[in-house]
């Protein structure tokens, strides 16, 4: 049974700051939330923790094994280098998906994403270290098969990004309300997942799922571990062999 | 009629390099990945151009304004400061998407995104500066209404995520498919559109079709430039129209 | 006769900032100042300009070739991005130190660093473009003779800063107080000059002083341009042949 | 008695490396060394300890609280994201520059900072943390007083820069031959020294000795504690203490 520790990112009030007193440049937003993202990614990174992307706005993380004082530093961090300030919401919980419910109640119970008094907050409460076991975390990372070959070196470069963008659009929704994992974008034509426990033939149905729906034919490398780190580098180290075998699903998994 | 000039960014040999010689840290590639998009949009937009992250390892650009030597100038300070380097291919179209067929075959007949030989090309020509115009780039800057009110405050993260995913995979797929144009997510609810030359008409029908498919509503702004810039703050400020009003569709348009 | 265009870019009211409401943490301060810079060094280098860190609240730039809208958008871009905003002042002069004269000028007749008051002020004007000329700008690029060999595998790495540190000391306040120079400490064991034009036997006077006082041996390249980059690329192919020649002073210079 | 433990950062062949195969643009190595010296700054900030710029080619820092994998960590993560690699040697002493000599001395004995073979090597032991004690580090925070009012809104830029400059070049001579103590210019007027245990009269001769040597005035304040930025903070909370009662030298020191 994996637990999951997630965090709930936001930047506070940043739609209404992004038009005040007028439009702000958009390549000077897009540097903004691309770096502040990229700050988080290492911060949340030196911990053993992922950082998504997500909505750039809206961050979500898996922090097992950081503790609240861990995410006040990165706050403060944030706070003392941006023009814009964040508030965090952990959750826990047996699927990843239950786990970010908790983290965005946490922040929904304060205020508004859009509230102008709503600043800095950190809510929520961290895995225990005692109760903490190397199959916490299952992560799924996922690419589409051949996709320099079949896309990137044949097709016009946004016909390549439809056929991507459809799989994941695919793969996050069905993942998500089938299984309670959250699968997430994470450049080229990889997927990176965190999951419950799963096993071979879920991952099965779940590929053939996004075959029959969005025609992408995907791989999954599947590992587990105490933080997204462990059980990420698991996953690629998964995701080589099915390059190498030109198998669909491997890494540490029953069958 | 429009006149949009397209630059698709490669790195080369990018998936190779990040499993070489053995996978590397995601979480720094997410870092590399997101500061190198994060520089190319600064210093693409301090030539009026936007860039789109994209897959982030294939970004796509609106670059008129930007001749073969400004491109030679980024692409060497990228190759100067990052591990890797990229590659440039510049296509001009009546549509956008026409320009970035011409842009991507620039690069596909110089060898594979994964080839180790093809390093820092840069091929393509530019608009000739004499015939640049105002209305060279429309640009459609759309949003989901009351994002905020009915999901982010509402739904947990990722119910709100799968909603805005689900309406862009949608609107990014139609507005290709039928109209030539390339939408971009680029953060929160937002989603930046090169278009060539719509009218009200046709964005009333892009909103229709996103709602009845993917159950988001949108409304947009619309603007005209010589640039990406140009035409993408005057349709920031038909969005904030749309805001106010309450309408849909507003901006520099023929009825 | 040289014609230089000095940049003095300050942050607005930043030593009381960095204090309140309490001190901030150190190492959010200088990851804040050395990316604030680096950004600066992008932004004025796409324009063939050089900005020198100085004393990061504090920066020095050669901006030969911006005009006041090119450094309207890089301010502008600042605010968008960090905490803090950045005022600028612009001058000429016959030597640097006479341009920079002029742009501190004009900054303090708006108000001290430290009013509260006094953000985002832009004044000054810049060269008009038919009178400039390739020898506006004089670099001389300098550095110490085996410094690797000498100093850096043979001592402690702090003895060896002193020795780079005091060489600088005397070299930057001869160059100023006798002949209008401005010099850089860079990194590693470089000094970037902006010169007016100086000759040979100057220079190695020059050297010559530093050595007689430091006890520190530098070689010198030089270079002219319409810009700090060319100028600046000549004088780096000028150190270049003192490296390999075991010269002192090379470059594009009368005798 | 303190307890100091200093990291030697070197990069590895730089210097043949900006001028390889041709010299590389000012502007990109002016931010690479920027970027690369503001993350170190980040993660060593984030386990308490301090990073200074010092030459940017070789940054030295106070590492107390880190071990050997946290370094590694760094070590790998900067390989990943730079074109450039890092090597790291870590001392430990009663001084700070007795560490520094024993950092040092365990790159030097891998090859010179200029050899191609030498990459990313990490050698050293750190403190074992059953001895670790709240005095193992003493910082004090230097800066000028009133260099507002005096240089900055008086003097021209770089007339203010030179003063601080010839204050930071005695000061850092005088602490490091006379005490064993690393001080480093911060930016603004500031100057942060990592000390051994010394107490007012020694910090009183030390600013007097600046006064009659460089003309500077200098005030301090110092702080004690298991970590730089426990001490960092204490001396920062030392100097806000100066500046409002208009003492010399103030925090937690013996008499």
């Amino acid at each position: 049974m994996t637990n999951t520790q997630v965090t709930l990112i936001q930047i506070d009030n940043y739609g209404p700051w992004t038009v005040t007193p007028a439009p702000r440049r958009e390549t000077d937003l897009q540097t903004l939330q691309s770096r502040l993202f990229a700050d988080l990614s290492q911060q949340i990174g030196a911990h053993g923790g992922y950082a998504f992307f997500t909505r750039f706005d809206n961050i979500i993380a898996v922090t097992n094994g950081m503790d609240v004082p861990d995410h006040a530093r990165i706050q403060e961090s944030i706070g003392n280098r941006y023009p814009v300030t964040i508030s965090m919401g952990i959750g826990l919980g047996e699927t990843p998906a239950e786990a970010l419910v908790e983290a965005t109640t946490r922040l929904q119970e304060q205020g508004s994403a859009q509230d102008q008094d709503r600043r800095e907050v950190l809510l929520g409460s961290t895995l225990n270290p005692t109760e903490r076991t190397d199959e916490d975390i299952q992560i799924a990372h996922f690419d589409v098969i051949d996709a320099t070959g079949k896309y990137t070196d044949q097709l016009d470069a946004f016909s390549t990004f439809i056929h991507i963008e459809q799989g994941y659009a695919t793969l996050m929704r069905h993942l998500h309300d089938e299984y309670g994992g959250l699968a997430f974008f994470v450049g080229g034509d990889n997927v990176i997942a965190v999951c419950p426990e799963l096993e071979t033939p879920e991952y099965e149905a779940i590929i053939e799922h996004v075959e029959s729906t969005a025609n992408v034919t995907l791989q999954v490398g599947v590992g587990a571990g105490s933080t997204a780190h462990d059980a990420g580098m698991a996953a690629k180290h998964g995701l080589e062999v099915c390059r190498e075998e030109g198998t669909r699903v491997e890494g540490s998994l029953a069958d």
